[in-house]
């Protein structure tokens, strides 16, 4: 049997942007894109050029390979022709391969929000598309507002579907703007339009999340005859968000309802890529990951001890509606298992380290490890304070010095000129050697000065670490309040190019970041002895 | 017409605790049903007694008054009769009203994990639900794998359902254990069971997020005849978590498509504290509220765009699904650099302060947010810190009292017993009406000590910020390295409920979280003076 194509459009970087707290730089939308067209989006939606600088700046090239890179704007106002319009003129400048243009489909929003008549409305949709196509690029229409639109007045909002599809439009776009529609309705809806003229294959669902059924939408809307469906990374989006791709795509893929009728353009092996993709994504926005998201998240494959567990382990498969590896997720049961002593034996491989299964020293390590991630230590992000521990638990790494003290003191005050103005400064007592040495710092905040003066004077390893720099410091608070744990993870790098994550956790955000600095220093000390280094320490 | 009753059966105190990171002890379980119960729900599930201590011991009383309360367990064992059986014993001696057996009904499960014949099974379902009702109490059997098993083996999945109807079980529930089943299948299998003889007034649906679609699984169950659904509050639960009460329920109540088919245990006027519900219950599990939560996250009803904020605030029912007051949550127009002057005059109007578009006061007010956003600040998450800047500019805030200085310092040594130990201690020196006070404080970290120290004596302010709390508190680093931007993120709390978000930014953490502490307890202040705190601010 053929499968019917379903065309993935993502619109992370417009409708996403809209999400509360979430501004793009230029640079992260680069980023994004790239992650995007990499893991095979047909249709990547950039922004509104024209509208704000950065996605001026932005849509100054085209930024993907594979997809379609798609500019998003209004269609021309009412009263003006479409070649004087500065709007559309502005998308008609980027550098596109497509444009989607956002149209009124509910007569209400026409007459308070445009303040034009319902006619006059249809024709900005027929000449704008008319433009688009004219330009070379392809054209499609979100049609805003449309289940409501729909349920208000359905003869006008099939008129403007099908007035965008006449012009030319190769994707006529069903917006539920206010995300309150019900998949019952979408399914009724989309039938109405495919019954008015517009087949299928040319429609588009933009579901929003605002019932938690924006991705269940999506499916009704592919169920009902539409071939494309709108979303966005991680469903952030305005409001509750918008149908989530991450879910959609295993879904569509995996899913045994829709993976015999219809395909997508992601290969299954590049679906394994998922999990890290989510997570790669919610790193740049500087968050946690969502640890019950379907299908990447920590525990999407995870079960609690109990009546499944043990069951679980016979079969995996009668537990679990998709294997974990086909999304590129792990399975975890909360009990000790032999799966778990294989994954560290082979993660030791990777450093350089063997270890025998049967060694009573790497059950220590298992046991540190399991202990410290429980009190908030994230060592899957933080590869070099991993090794050290490793080195410390099954081998020795040798005390090359010692930070017998620290003090930082952060003071805010008016200065000599009545300015106000806050210093930082801080005092280390290190001994190498048998030596002490004390140096203080003024930083740019306490974890600033503490960097500087922990790196001012090493003694003999000073000359050793001159081109140690630290590149990233992120921050994590793993609970609420002032008084929560804190996660500092800090990103290392040197002159050969090398970098090496390492982390600290504490109640104190100082003392985790002095955790996470110490094991920087010590493991470029361990990292410059190379092989010797590592030998000494098994 | 008369509508269909719905009954809402929560398992938030059975399912969600196997949730992995959630634990419930006695005291919690007895203050989560209390919650239910008050909020109208029909059927609270409280555990397995029998199964572990603290089960044992909720049981021991009945903890709910208007709601049935539910002692889960499984149907007695193959080979010994149902009054020899200890696991039923338990539940026939625990102080509820209705028991909910949970029975295989997928035959390789039958086989695998309990180890017994398809016939032997029935047979456990037929005289364990037989013991149920001759105590007195309802009985309800939760087909476990039901969806699977049906795909599997659909005869003995529907024989389980109709042997445990015909023995007398009021609810027979379709569990989707697994989570990988789609609408369109359960619409299909709910069908198969009404046709093999279980009337739908006496089917429920149980159902998992892993597809993200428990929501929409239910919703599609209720389309197909049944009328229980069994939930978690918030959704939590095993893997992806269970179906959402907290959004099923306004969905039911208040969304055409159901509510004029369909009633619920729950008025109308009840529903107005369901944010209030979903936020205590969060408190409990002492974690932050999901924002873009469907109904009732801070983001559900917020708006951020430029082209949405103006025509929103002409008819907002036009751009909302619902209305916020329904479900006890508020509208918010979020102030942002795309905004336009538009938005920043309804974001002021809605904050209850009226300004005209030519005030020169306006144009510096967007001036200052579009400078302080270039450098790092966000005011669209920090409502509270917006309304400030927004009295400040445009009025005047009463100097309640003003800080001269602040010191924080933290120290790291060994302590008399040669213990390390990391000590915080912050020193604040506040002038209230020209009287200088000092005030001292240690924390857990450097952000706590100074938080502490500064809401320690505010002379006479002192007893107004009593009921004053921080609910959570986020560090983002705007670029990398230690000597980084940070944009520090309060959430704040008091008696009334409220909650106000505040920022602050510094190339400091302790600058930052400085400001976002101040605009915190001074927002406060002029919370508690009302419309005449902000009448003395325009």
């Amino acid at each position: 049997m053929k499968k019917d194509r379903i065309y993935l459009f993502d619109t992370t970087l417009r409708d996403g942007q809209q999400t509360p707290g979430i501004d793009f730089s230029v640079e992260d939308k680069i980023a994004i894109a790239g992650l995007l067209d990499a893991f095979g989006l047909d249709y990547v939606e950039g922004g509104y050029p024209g509208a704000n600088p950065t996605d001026t700046a932005f849509f100054a090239k085209k930024r993907t390979g594979r997809a379609k890179f798609v500019a998003f704007g209004m269609t021309k106002r009412a009263g003006i022709s479409a070649s004087n319009d500065p709007g559309l003129a502005a998308l008609l400048d980027s550098k596109s391969d497509a444009i989607c243009l956002v149209a009124k489909s509910w007569d209400y929003h026409v007459r308070v929000a445009l303040g034009c008549s319902n006619e006059e409305n249809l024709t900005s949709i027929a000449e704008s598309v008319k433009a688009v196509v004219a330009s070379g690029r392809e054209a499609m229409v979100d049609c805003e507002h449309f289940f409501d639109g729909y349920k208000a007045n359905p003869d006008y909002a099939l008129a403007c579907a099908t007035t965008a599809y006449a012009s030319g439009a190769r994707w006529v776009v069903l917006c539920d703007t206010n995300g309150g529609t019900q998949p019952s309705e979408v399914q009724a809806i989309v039938g109405a339009v495919i019954a008015a003229g517009v087949p299928g294959e040319n429609l588009g669902i933009h579901a929003h999340n605002d019932t938690g059924q924006a991705v269940a939408n999506s499916l009704a809307a592919v169920e009902a005859g539409v071939r494309q469906i709108q979303g966005t990374l991680n469903g952030i989006g305005e409001r509750c968000g918008n149908a989530n791709l991450v879910t959609l795509i295993p879904t569509l893929a995996l899913k045994e309802a829709y993976a015999e009728r219809f395909s997508i353009g992601i290969d299954t092996e590049d679906l394994t890529g998922l999990t890290k993709l989510a997570h790669t994504f919610d790193e740049l926005l500087n968050r946690s990951p969502d640890h019950q998201a379907p299908y990447v998240g920590a525990s999407a494959f995870a079960t609690k001890a109990g009546i499944h567990a043990s069951a679980l382990l016979k079969d995996p498969r009668t537990y679990e509606h998709v294997t974990p590896e086909s999304v590129g997720n792990l399975r975890k049961v909360m009990v000790s298992d032999q799966g778990g002593k294989a994954n560290f034996i082979n993660a030791l491989k990777l450093r350089g380290i063997t270890v025998g299964k049967d060694d009573p020293k790497l059950d220590r390590l298992i046991q540190i490890v399991k202990e410290r991630e429980a009190t908030g230590y994230a060592y899957e992000g933080a590869d070099a304070s991993f090794a050290l521990l490793a080195y410390r638990t099954l081998g020795t790494v040798p005390d090359f010095f010692h930070v017998e003290s620290f003090r930082v003191m952060v003071e805010r005050r008016y200065d000599a000129n009545g300015q106000l103005k806050t210093v930082s400064e801080a005092v280390v007592r290190v001994i190498v050697d048998g030596e002490t040495m004390m140096s203080v710092a003024e930083g740019h905040g306490p974890v600033n000065a503490l960097d500087l003066a922990l790196r001012k004077d090493l003694g003999k390893f000073q000359a050793e670490i001159a081109d140690l720099e630290l590149a990233d410091y992120k921050v994590r608070i793993l609970n609420g309040g002032t008084e929560a744990i804190t996660r500092v993870l800090i990103e290392s790098t040197d002159a050969t190019g090398a970098r090496w994550w390492t982390v600290g956790v504490s109640d104190n955000i100082i003392d985790a970041s002095f955790q996470a600095l110490m094991d920087s220093i010590v493991y470029k000390l361990m990292k410059n002895r190379g092989e010797a280094g590592r030998a000494a320490a098994e």
